[in-house]
C-alpha cells in the first residue's frame, strides 16, 4: 500500500473512532434515531473531506484532536446531506456506499429526522472547548462551515441540481453549481486547517486555491465514475445522470476532454501548494487521487 | 390591546425585520430556495419564542440586537422543524398558519431543502459577532441550541412521538416527550437571556424552571385546541391526534383535568420568577397567555 493509501486509511480509522464516541445513544428511547444516524455515518466512506482537515491542520501544527473533531464534524454534515440528498423526493437512491440507503433501511421520517440530528450535531461538536481552546476560533469554524453548507453553498447547490433535470447548462453555470454543491466544503475542509491554526492569509489563500480547483477535479471524475464505473466499484447507483438528462462536465465535454480537464487542475490544485514543504506531499498526491479513483 | 398582547405584537414586529434582514437572496440562482425559506419563516405565527428571548433578556440588560438576534435564530430552527414535521412522510400536513404549508406551496425537495438550510443558517446567525461581543458566550448559546434541538431534544422527541401512533403511553411518557420536542426549545429560548447576560446560576436556574412548566402548560393547551379548536383559529388541521390514535395529555386525563392541570403549571411557572421584580410580569402573564389563547 502506497503512503497515500496508507495514510487516508489511518485518518478514516481515527476518525471513525471519534464518529464512534460522538454517535452514543445517551438514553434508550432514541435508540432508534441515533442507530439510523450511526448507520448514516459509520458506514465506510473515502473519509476525504476528514482526509484534508487533517492534512490541512498538519501544515500548521494543530492539534491532533482539535483537528480530529473538526474532521468529524465535516463528516457528520457530508453524511447529512446524502441521507437527505438519497430521499425519494431528491435524488432518489437506494443504494449508497454498497448498502440501502438509509430512508431504504429505516423509513423516510427517520432518515429526514436522522439527517436533521446529524447537522445540528456538527454545530455542537464544533462549539465545544475540546475543539479548540480559543471561542474566538470555533466561532469562525462554526460560521465557515455554516456558509458552505447552507444556502448560499452546498444547500443551494443542490436545489440548483435538482432544477437541472432536462435542462441546458454551459460550462460556466455547471462549474458554480458543482462549486456550491461539493466544492464548498470540500473548500471548507481544507481551509479549517487553517482556521484551527490561526494561519497568515497567504497560507488560508493557497488552500482556498488548492481547495478549489481539487473540488472541481473531483467532480468531473465523479461524473466520470457516473458513465464509465461500476456500481459494484462505486457502491452507488450509476448511469443517473444521463438517465435524468442532466448536464454535466462529461456530457458537455465528452470524456476524454474531461478527463484531461480534470487532470489539468489537479495539477493547477498542486502548484497552489508551492509555499508549503514537503509537509504537503500527501496532499499533493491527494489533488491526483481524486482524479485517479475507482470509488 | 392589553399590554402583554401590546408587546407581542410590538416583539413580532422586531424578529419579523430581523428575519426578513437575515433571509435577503445574495444572489439569483438561489431564488427558490430562498422564497421558500422566507414562505416559511415570514409567514406570521404567534413568534411566542422569540418573545420570551426578548423579555428574558431584559431582565439581565442584554443588549436589544443581541437578544433579536438570537430570537430570530431560534425563531428559524422552530420554523425549519414545522417544515420537516408537516412533510408527508411525517405528519403528513398541508395547512400551517392558515396556508399551505410549504411543501404544498412548492415542492417535498424544497421543502427538505429549505428546512436544512434554515436550520444551518440559525448557527452562522449566532456565530456572528453581532450576536456578542464575547465568542464564548456565542459558543454557549451555540452549545444550547444544538442540544436542544439535536438527537437529545426536539428532533429525538419528534422520532419518538411519530412511534407513538395507536401505542399506549403514560403520563409519564408523554410527558418526556413533549418535554423534548416542544419543551426543550421553549426552555433555551428562556435560557438564552440569561447565557446572553452571563446572569447568576440562580436566574438561569429560575428561568429553566419556568421553562419547564410554561413548556408542558403550553403543550396541554396545544392538545385542547386540538380537540376543541377549529381549522379557523388555530390555522392548522384539528382533530388529528385522535384520528391517529395517539395518546395527549387530554386524551389520557380528559378535557377538564387537562385543562385544570395546564392551569397550575402555568401558576407554578410564575413562582419560578419570584426572585425577579416587576421586569419580569410580562413573562408572569405569558404563563396565563399559553393557557388561554385560542392559536
Amino acid at each position: 500500500m502506497d503512503a497515500l493509501k496508507q495514510a487516508m486509511a489511518a485518518a478514516a480509522v481515527d476518525v471513525e473512532a471519534m464518529l464512534v464516541r460522538i454517535l452514543t445513544a445517551e438514553r434508550e428511547a432514541e435508540d432508534r434515531l441515533i442507530a439510523a444516524m450511526r448507520y448514516a455515518v459509520l458506514g465506510g466512506g473515502k473519509r476525504l473531506r476528514p482526509f484534508l482537515v487533517l492534512q490541512a491542520s498538519g501544515l500548521f501544527g494543530v492539534a491532533h484532536t482539535a483537528a480530529l473533531r473538526t474532521a468529524a464534524a465535516i463528516e457528520l454534515v457530508h453524511c447529512y446531506s446524502l441521507v437527505h440528498d438519497d430521499l425519494p423526493a431528491m435524488d432518489d437512491d437506494d443504494l449508497r456506499r454498497g448498502r440501502p440507503t438509509v430512508h431504504k433501511a429505516y423509513d423516510e421520517a427517520t432518515a429526514i429526522l436522522a439527517g436533521d440530528a446529524l447537522l445540528t450535531m456538527a454545530f455542537e461538536v464544533l462549539a465545544h472547548p475540546d475543539t479548540h481552546s480559543q471561542p474566538e476560533v470555533r466561532c469562525a469554524l462554526i460560521t465557515a462551515l455554516a456558509r458552505a453548507a447552507g444556502a448560499h453553498g452546498m444547500v443551494g447547490g443542490q436545489m440548483i441540481d435538482l432544477g437541472a433535470e432536462g435542462r441546458d447548462m454551459g460550462i460556466g453555470e455547471i462549474t458554480r453549481l458543482q462549486q456550491m454543491k461539493t466544492g464548498a466544503l470540500i473548500g471548507f475542509s481544507c481551509e479549517a486547517g487553517a482556521i484551527l491554526g490561526r494561519a497568515a492569509e497567504a497560507g488560508r489563500e493557497a488552500l482556498r486555491g488548492y481547495a478549489h480547483d481539487l473540488g472541481l477535479a473531483f467532480q468531473i471524475a465523479d461524473d466520470l465514475l457516473d458513465v464509465e464505473g461500476t456500481a459494484e466499484e462505486t457502491g452507488k447507483a450509476v448511469r443517473k445522470d444521463a438517465a435524468l438528462g442532466k448536464a454535466t462536465f462529461v456530457s458537455i465535454l465528452g470524456p476524454e476532454r474531461a478527463r484531461s480537464q480534470a487532470s489539468l487542475l489537479a495539477e493547477q490544485a498542486v502548484t497552489h501548494l508551492a509555499i508549503f514543504d514537503k509537509s504537503a506531499d500527501l496532499l499533493r498526491r491527494t489533488a491526483r487521487y481524486v482524479v485517479e479513483r475507482r470509488v
